[in-house]
């Protein structure tokens, strides 16, 4: 880079830069909180993580606060897997299709019916169908198939089975006791049917964050509005919308201020007392950034916790915490690509981590294998917007499909609409090479 | 496999099964539908496809019927990318830090203001904020850190610039008539900035379908109540729920059906009137099956199109499609994974083609390494539940997860709530290995 730093306030910014992770370790820390105990009891001091017991229907996509434990055996009884006789399988040691075993019918067990008033003994089978309660005595299934009838109550049986074949054993599914989905879980559609197996039509769920987004700028006009020469509409309003809804928060205000400090702080205040979260989207000039910073300088209890990232795009992202509201302050920068990728590793990283989701709770990936080199920037994590041909040809020695980088100037919003995802080069890494395989985090 | 087809209806059924392609293609086939010329116009026989528009704020997630076209340049305007000095690159060449090229300042461009009362001639200069309009005769910008005032009006600029240099022309972003997002789309949050950036506050998306969901089993009570011997509770109503909302499908009802073929066939026609999928999962007792198959055969104008698929789990699968009510009808198997796998492939599969998603948009999938074998059903699909071990070591050579399937009896539900996503095996393949690398499509 030909980038000469001649001047000395330029320098001095280059040097307190933090990584992501640093910047994480950081923010994480305060919105963690600690429990300070007062003579009232104890007080959390970091980011509030409520919890709402929520009805089954409402469940999908939100995040578990509590270990889903059986409080039965799942079967609560032994369970036929196919439609057939219950019998005990020493009986039909040795039967095949020429030599079958004959056995005596005592009765038949109706779906959904106690079966406990039949007990199989030796030489003796009862019909059940799949799904069915195996009757006491019996310890398998044969199946249908395999069976003949021969006079009023007499069974051919063509086919030896044993012990536990074709059915389900009481507790086989879920014992009693044993944790079934565990906190952190984003709930599946599959998880509805694993609660509703075991009884429960509600669960134990956080609270989404409540969020205020602001956007600054005397050039962004409302999109209902013509642009005049000079004037843009507001793009990252409406992305940072649409990512707060996918992480299932609660969108409590959006605005866009004038570029006036004092205006903004005013805001930026007002938001404090509801919000747990405010995003400041600036621009990328020297004075917003010099205003955000000093917003969130005057205003976060933590005072100005990260200045800068070493990552790009993002690098004017400027974090701050205040103690006494519980809020956490995120001033991304005006770049929408950067704004975009920053809220993502910033808001939605404190709440996956805070939640408890694992990796694969968490935004998918793909690998892939790039089809165009990709310079890193030096000393900072960068973030490549890229295209993976999922529908055309795959590597035949992989089987991977192919990523082409989107290249585009700063700035550009089609950027975005033309990417599935991004790689991550890492701050040590030269850069990434045609043909090296990649993960693509998806957008 | 042991099994023996000496019973002459067995082998009868075992014959006429189709793949899930041939089924697909059939119901595919009537729910596209055709436009049928009558005295009144044209009629649309197939599920409806109708669309609504609707506000930016409510779009993500849903799937665009309308390309989406930008009707003016983006930006409109010449915009700097820095905060700097707006020049005619040619007054530039040769400048160094040594020896500095020297511009006239004329006047200074404010955020979101029309720059063009102001030229920039030869050997002039005006300074323009990050994201300012670039006045008219200026081809280039140089940052800010590159210049350094002498006197009133002097500006020293230590870098020369090509044309174009740091701002980004009058429709760089997007071009007027430029299509920006394609019909099929599954809005993402990026999108919705895309949308805002050219004044487009609400797009056409398709309705969703409205679908009941139907189970069948007098052995089947509410999740609320406890199960008495040889009673268990519905699962597949809450998974498929899951699914149908997952899908932005709309709901209309839900409920489970004594073991009953009238009862049964009276609340499909019922459901018939309003909805444009009936599912109907069913034990997987023949009687069941039996029963699901007479009432599509009677109730769907297209009679039964598939009985049976070569899949599994998942066989006893039954699709019919009624044209006068428009109304597809799919009996599902009782067994829970296959119930919800194969709701994926065929109610999923149908809107996916019938909206026009592309691969991209639909189920995601990861790459992995399986670290055990996977038998295949002779002329069968196999679908093989799997955990991906995201966040263990991954293979050293390529760099992916180890995959490892999960067993389990058939119908037991934990194996829902314990896999990340499943393995397909196709019709001709044996099998998967040990070590192979395998597509992992994520529940």
């Amino acid at each position: 880079m030909k980038f000469t730093a001649w001047r000395k306030d330029v320098t001095v910014e280059l040097l307190k830069v933090d990584t992501i992770e640093e910047a994480m370790e950081k923010l994480t820390g305060c919105a963690a909180g600690a429990v300070s105990l007062d003579l009232e009891g104890s007080c959390r001091t970091g980011l509030p993580m409520e919890t709402e017991e929520v009805s089954i229907f409402q469940l999908l996509g939100r995040v578990l606060a509590e270990d889903i434990i059986s409080s039965e055996a799942v079967p609560g009884f032994n369970r036929s897997t196919v439609d057939g006789y219950a019998v005990c399988s020493s009986d039909t040691g040795g039967a095949t299709e020429s030599m079958p075993a004959f056995l005596r019918v005592i009765g038949e067990v109706e779906m959904g019916c106690d079966a406990s008033r039949l007990t199989v003994g030796p030489g003796e089978c009862v019909y059940v169908p799949t799904g069915g309660m195996v009757p006491a005595g019996a310890d398998a299934m044969v199946m249908v198939e395999y069976c003949e009838a021969f006079g009023a109550d007499q069974m051919a049986v063509y086919s030896s089975v044993s012990a536990g074949n074709n059915m389900v054993m009481a507790g086989d599914d879920m014992d009693c006791g044993q944790v079934v989905l565990r906190r952190g879980r984003k709930i599946r559609p599959a998880d509805l049917g694993v609660l509703a197996a075991i009884g429960r039509t509600s669960a134990l769920v956080y609270k989404p964050w409540k969020i205020v987004i602001l956007s600054t700028g005397d050039e962004i006009i409302d999109p209902s509005k013509s642009p005049q020469p000079g004037q843009v509409r507001d793009v990252n309003t409406y992305g940072l919308y649409g990512l707060a809804v996918k992480y299932g928060f609660d969108v409590l205000g959006f605005q866009v201020v004038e570029d006036d400090a004092a205006v903004l702080e005013q805001r930026v205040a007002m938001a404090m007392k509801t919000a747990d979260l405010v995003v400041i989207s600036g621009g990328s000039s020297q004075g917003k950034k010099d205003a955000t910073a000093s917003i969130i300088g005057s205003l976060a209890s933590s005072g100005v916790l990260t200045h800068g990232l070493a990552v790009k795009p993002g690098k004017p992202t400027i974090l701050g915490f205040d103690e006494p509201s519980r809020t956490a302050l995120i001033g991304l920068p005006g770049h929408p690509v950067a704004a975009m990728i920053l809220f993502e590793k910033i808001a939605g990283g404190l709440w996956e981590f805070l939640t408890g989701q694992s990796f694969v709770e968490k935004r998918p990936s793909v690998e892939g294998l790039l089809t165009a080199n990709v310079a890193a920037s030096p000393g900072r994590k960068t973030w490549q917007l890229v295209k993976v041909d999922f529908d055309g040809k795959r590597d035949e020695d992989t089987g991977l499909p192919y990523v082409t980088p989107v290249w585009g100037k700063s700035g550009l919003i089609r950027t975005l609409s033309g990417a599935d995802g991004y790689i991550e080069i890492d701050v040590n890494d030269e850069g990434a090479s045609r043909g090296q395989q990649v993960r693509v985090w998806m957008l």
